[in-house]
């Protein structure tokens, strides 16, 4: 019985022309970490639920996929027991009571559940593996993650992250690398214009601290992270909603209009936080990172402080980054920051580690819309043989295994089909060159070379083949 | 409060030098594969159930992870409504009814399997997107299967599978071209010695055919392909238990002892299958494949045929193909076969295809006890600059950077630390060289750089260091 083939929602196959693009984005992000001195890692793709449950907020816990214990539970079941799947829909429906025991006996069949992002597995890799490693640890790592998240344009159930983190180290030099990585990786890309934004969390507590509510940071953060989407206007009614003074919010109020070059910028803040330890040790970082990035150079990058830049607040207690490519209608393409405790909830406290993503599923919707993929990303074969028959066809299996001695991507057509088909098969694969090598052309010794693109055809010896290849 | 972090059994974590190690056998893989027409595809680590399920045999589906719908089901329950986890031990001993609601639980709140293998995902590809493919359609695949088997030396619940397949043709050259991928891929990987063992299911027909026991064809081709492991003895026991008949046994039993020249095998074969027409046309097509495998040449490869190989029976038609390394006491390393209606299943007939499969995991296997994996997967990082405070930091970091221009991996260490500590982190990471540059050295003009293999130091200019690494 014939099923109609189909996969779930929120995932997606891949074709050669899909790999190829993805496999030159991952290839670009790899190179530039590991000429940083960031060193590979994989972890599974699946951790123990305890590893990822209560890490990522309520809302996180719900995103993640968890898996049954083994599929043994189910072999013993009759397919005829079962006559219906449960939806979200019915499960709500039911008596507190089913609800509960259903998700009492599911979390007693799961234990596993699959890797929602490579922060945490990467946390407790440190803490399980801290004996085997060298500190400061540079580490990338470019792996799928999955969550069950309703699909949408852009937002898949599985897609993969590309990290470097470096724990062990409070160094600002690494804030500065990965500002130069930023811009080497999207440079290499070819984005033509794009803004690493930067800021540090010590500075907006220091502006939690000036206005006088420092016990209200996240409230604060929360709110002028929003700037962007809902305006000043409606980021002073979601201060006051929370419970900010008025007094505060009138401090706090000129931040958003904060402009200049960076080092007016700072000045500015420096005034503003003049009262503050821990906002004025923001500063200095910045400062820092920001000056040695002008001694460095960028290429195309443009480096902004900004003030209300905040993501993922309870996390990064230093530098945060964010990059957005210009005109692209695309959010943020990558993110980051330092944070000092990330691995405390495995056991091993007081580690310092600052680390970046780069969204590679974004990055290749912002190549793609620009139309920026190398041309050899759509190539897919140099030559083909075309098959004239059992004799010929082995004189060019010869001949094809002399040329990928010497870096040739090659075949031979499968049959002896007519020539037509043959090219259309050539033309299907956008392969380069087709050789036509028959019983007059192996009696003379000089085959035909087409070249696909042009349609121009040549006659060549086997030598003058080898070395019209090998230039 | 602190976790004491592991992961699920049968899981691994990849440190750098496993990782190095790992990509440089899939990057072999991956290059042969592409200079032999094949082009990558990826499909989603999660199928629907409907996809996997049924296609494994009763044994294969009992090793199938499922996915819960989502992590919806348990945000709503307390986690103290569980109070303990539910092992298979437990499970077994409940009483029947309960097993089965707990199983018509389980299948209603799961819809999505991880993949077992990439053959059937495969399969479902080509028939999902036919439209979009050119036949013959060649595609490799390198990418994770999950299988809930229970963990054991050298097996493990997430491995890789590397398989190159050819649907839409049922032309013989590229059983041809298989054999040399083989024989390319183990010579690259520097695997001292290796024996590809051929087949072919109709010469296994025609065997069961001439011994008068067409009907038994499963259960004689499954006791004489354990020929190595039960004997002679043991498979004429086993044919003999399922109903076998004495005359039968007597015709076959010669087989076991096969020997001499493939000429000569094929000769003994030919006339064994005399009467037999499917057994004629297997002789015909092996003997193809072994004549254009003489007239191209192999490498290391033994290539033998071996009329007791069988291999997933019910799977394979035509060609069948096994590798095992030479005295590595790893069982096969890869395999391969063809395959007429891989695709019926999906509701496209007719589809015949071949393929092969590398054991990635038993190749590593065989490397690492063989002690064959090239010098530079240990290399870390090319050159370190020790770091003798911020100024001389900088000055580092913009060398750095200009050295990353010419591919030169390198980095500054992140701190003022005191050299013994610096060149200890040198030693652990690997890493070839590392240069000292303090202030003197910055005045002077001339850098120190260091050895780290033979301990050798000398003095070099700026531009000189450029040289030095660009040669």
């Amino acid at each position: 019985m014939a099923q109609k083939p189909s996969i779930p929602n929120g995932t997606r196959d891949f074709l050669p022309q899909d790999v190829a693009r993805r496999t030159y984005i991952f290839d670009t992000i790899r190179s530039v970490f590991k000429s940083y001195g960031f060193a590979p890692i994989e972890t599974p793709s699946f951790e123990l639920s305890s590893t990822l449950l209560g890490k990522y907020g309520e809302e996180g816990d719900k995103l993640i996929f968890q898996i049954l214990r083994s599929g043994n539970y189910l072999s013993k079941i009759e397919t005829s027991d079962v006559t219906d799947t449960l939806t979200q829909n019915d499960f709500d429906k039911l008596p507190l009571e089913d609800r509960k025991r259903l998700g009492s006996i599911t979390k007693r069949i799961s234990e596993k559940a699959l890797r929602y992002d490579l922060t945490v597995p990467f946390a407790r890799f440190v803490v399980q593996h801290q004996n085997e490693l060298t500190f400061p640890f540079k580490r990338y790592q470019i792996q799928p993650v999955w969550r069950a998240d309703r699909p949408q344009k852009s937002r898949y159930q599985e897609f993969y992250q590309c990290d470097a983190d470096v724990v062990g180290s409070d160094s600002l030099l690494y804030e500065v690398d990965f500002v130069q990585i930023f811009d080497q990786v999207l440079t290499k890309l070819n984005i033509p214009g794009f803004t690493i934004l930067i800021n540090n969390r010590k500075i907006l507590s220091g502006i939690a601290e000036v206005s006088g509510e420092a016990d209200k940071l996240i409230d604060i953060t929360v709110a002028i992270d929003k700037l962007d989407k809902i305006g000043q206007e409606g980021v002073e009614k979601e201060l006051r909603e929370k419970g900010v003074s008025e007094k505060a919010i009138e401090i706090i109020s000129p931040l958003f209009a904060l402009s200049g070059t960076n080092e007016e910028r700072l000045a500015i803040m420096r005034t503003f936080l003049k009262d503050s330890e821990i906002g004025l040790k923001g500063i200095d970082e910045l400062e820092f990172v920001l000056e040695q990035t002008k001694i460095l150079g960028v290429e195309r990058a443009i480096v902004e402080f900004d003030v209300t830049l905040a993501r993922g607040l309870n996390y990064y207690t230093g530098a945060i980054f964010e990059v957005k490519a210009h005109d692209s209608g695309i959010g943020s393409i990558c993110g980051g920051g330092r944070y000092d405790d990330l691995t405390g909830v495995f056991g091993l406290k007081d580690v310092s580690g600052v680390g970046i993503s780069f969204g590679a599923d974004r990055i290749y919707d912002v190549l793609k819309d620009f139309n920026l993929f190398p041309e050899d990303t759509n190539a897919n074969l140099t030559l083909l043989f075309a098959n004239f028959g059992d004799n010929d066809a082995a004189y060019c299996m010869k001949l094809s295994k002399q040329l990928r001695a010497i870096g040739v991507d090659c075949e031979v057509y499968p049959s002896n089909a007519k020539m037509q088909k043959q090219f259309k098969y050539a033309d299907n694969r956008n392969v380069q060159f087709v050789a036509l090598i028959g019983e007059n052309e192996r009696n003379s010794g000089q085959l035909q070379l087409k070249n696909m693109t042009t349609g121009e055809q040549q006659a060549l010896t086997e030598t003058q083949l080898m070395t019209f290849f090998q230039q």
